[in-house]
């Protein structure tokens, strides 16, 4: 699969990484260390290279949005139209003191996302994951596979973004349409909560019994 | 202990009836099948009996409060004043369809249940957890264990519905300070997503992995 990704920070620089190394073909695009991200995309040749983010839209059939919640309206812009694309981002809206959400009750940042990308299929998924388990082969946490919630409005998108997950290592489960992405951003907010402020433990993460 | 319950519907007698077997002093209040009640009540002897919401109120060193959204202030009326007490509340406001959340984000059904019982110790736990899963010896999902979370913002109290949630044979995971109940029933509506609307499974919870 040819995936785009806006936002090659530590989430999208790290899913782009392991979906490389699984053999899609990855480019990556809109990042602050723009070295870095060279470095990382000519370890995984040829599966991967850097562009813009107009070029990345393009080449994807699936596009991974990952930038910050600040950066979203740029990168959106930067990236030019997305009609049609599969659109999976991972962004929480959260205050900068992460003591809270940004946006009120009734919407998400999938659902801003989605007003903002016109015509596009967007998703929400691993958002509630954090990036220091990407990377891990395969993404175990004590011993146990991780959930990764996905929703969205289309069913086909929805199929594409499971496979996508089960190829990063993680248990795909299907959370309904994109306004589930309520409950989601809310779920990364409880994480938030118990590892930074009740330092339950460095690292924490959701499994589903079921 | 002493735990009056008040709302001895699937969550409160099936809990009540666990803490009871665990050599706990219940006093089951408030329900529509009182019958079942005193039978159940009865079977547990001497560790359970039946009385009113006010003397339930009375007897409790520790209050579980288990009506459904709609019953809360009837229940809260009929027990009488609660200062003082640790009210453990399980309660989730949702649409009767299921459809999503009745309060607007601001709040929780926890902060509701404070504000009304003045003087009130409340905090949220079991509220992600089926009934039907209470009554497992212990409760496991899958061979796991399944986590309940808990907030409040009172430390005595938060340690002492951590040691119920342990008596019940769940992992207790704290989880902040009573505005986390928003997160918490949230969780909720994405449970009720996934079992009700997705069909993931007929039965299905949470466990952090940490």
């Amino acid at each position: 699969m040819k995936i785009g990704i806006l936002g090659s920070g530590k989430m999208g620089g790290g899913l782009g990484k392991v979906w490389a190394e699984r053999g899609h073909s990855v480019m990556f695009s809109f990042t602050l260390e723009h070295d870095n991200l060279k470095t990382l995309a000519d370890s995984l040749k040829p599966n991967a290279c850097v562009g813009t983010p107009r070029e990345a839209a393009d080449f994807g059939d699936v596009i991974f949005f990952a930038p910050q919640w600040a950066q979203v309206e740029e990168a959106l812009m930067q990236a030019g139209p997305l009609t049609g694309k599969i659109v999976i981002e991972c962004v929480n809206a959260v205050k900068p003191d992460l003591s809270g959400p940004l946006l009120s009750a009734g919407t998400s940042a999938s659902e801003e996302i989605a007003r903002m990308a016109i015509g596009a299929r967007v998703l929400k998924a691993f958002n509630t994951i954090p990036a220091s388990h990407i990377d891990a082969h395969p993404p175990f946490m004590r011993g146990q596979t991780e959930t990764v919630f996905y929703c969205g409005d289309d069913n086909e998108a929805k199929a594409v973004t499971a496979r996508l997950i089960r190829d990063a290592g993680f248990d795909a489960v299907d959370a309904g349409p994109l306004k589930s992405a309520r409950c989601l951003e809310s779920l990364s907010l409880l994480l938030i909560e118990l590892i930074v402020f009740q330092k339950v433990a460095p690292d924490a993460a959701v499994k589903l019994l079921y």
